[in-house]
């Protein structure tokens, strides 16, 4: 069972460590994180991760995940990176993303005519690459598996795991590690959070990166999506 | 607001990288992962994590976190690593643990008196260190704040950051990072898994590492703390 996730600089590190947590108890898995080079990749959060093989070394994979963070419209850009993803999703059992990966998912071509969801607040974009966006924590359609914002990523792996592993081994690594969400707040929707708490977000964000939503709109059209 | 984790071979890798990234967005977060040397750390999922400082770069910090994992026996038989655990802490404002971690607090001497919570299947061993076990997914007292297994990190780390920075901030990470959890199964505790399950984790355990419960009982009594 090997499992391949995309790693790339200013990655939202926990897009794909809390995932790869759990599917590394998938049996007999192999987790390998892909990249141009073995040399450090930085991540959102102030450290970084090493690469376990470059993208000539993993030519396919039984599961592709890719996942998200504000790197993201490099990614897109990056032709290397993109053909890997396009190359290894054409032959993989399963296709999946976390967060925003969805959009590199889907600017490989990968989404047309899935069902998928990403990040709430980039809801809006999986339309332009040809999916259909529905809102939930995990979607799967056929052999697509998108999951949510950042920690939905653990939501996605228990239910791909069970997919893949079934029901019963899947209840077993959620006892191994846990995961009995009791958030001290419940503010992790728009919708639970309302408009206050979505405008600090947003202002976050335009902070961050303001052209951040036109760059994906631009690399869409340059790889001929358009709105 | 420098934030000093303790970084090790065998650590249970989002027992970091959970807490890191919610942690990474406190205001003037500074995240340093710490061990002997600047050399890449294996982590039990697969691949490995940069330190971003060694024991001696970082003499103290406002919140010390110590994760857990397969490697909290060794990383209590190695003087170098529970000396710094024990210094930092006798100094930081905050002195916290996911995980096993706390054992290393324990052992570290930093856990006599308090409350403290950790993985289910190590909480009777926190006794061992003075302190008194709690059940729950995060405990705070005083300035001791401890989360329970893996993914309990997660709560910690939120609970944590409104004690630092106040709920509002707390929830707007909450958004950012969209935790809204929506777990597939509910086997996330024993009392929840049955004891099917739980017979499941221990077999696992035992096949892994047979005498680890011995061998902290044991590092624990060269230490001076004895049941």
């Amino acid at each position: 069972m090997h499992i391949a996730f995309l790693l790339f600089p200013g990655i939202t590190q926990l897009d794909l460590t809390g995932p790869a947590q759990f599917l590394s108890r998938l049996p007999g898995a192999k987790i390998d994180l892909v990249w141009d080079s073995l040399d450090p990749v930085p991540t959102d959060a102030g450290f970084s991760i090493l690469p376990t093989a470059t993208f000539a070394d993993v030519p396919r994979a039984d599961v592709l995940c890719v996942p998200g963070g504000m790197g993201v419209a490099q990614v897109i850009d990056h032709a290397p990176a993109l053909d890997w993803v396009r190359q290894v999703g054409s032959e993989a059992t399963w296709v999946t993303s976390v967060c925003t990966g969805a959009l590199v998912l889907g600017a490989a071509g990968l989404l047309r005519g899935y069902k998928a969801t990403t990040h709430w607040a980039w809801h809006d974009l999986l339309a332009l690459f040809g999916a259909e966006p529905v809102q939930a924590r995990t979607v799967i359609d056929r052999n697509r598996a998108t999951g949510g914002g950042v920690t939905a990523g653990i939501d996605f792996a228990l239910t791909l795991m069970a997919a893949i592993a079934g029901e019963d081994h899947a209840k077993a690594v959620q006892l191994a590690l846990e995961y009995d969400p009791a958030p001290p707040f419940d503010t992790g929707t728009p919708a639970k959070a309302g408009p206050a708490l979505v405008a600090v977000y947003q202002a976050r964000a335009n902070k961050l990166a303001p052209h951040r939503r036109d760059e994906l709109i631009a690399s869409a059209a340059r790889l001929g999506f358009t709105a």
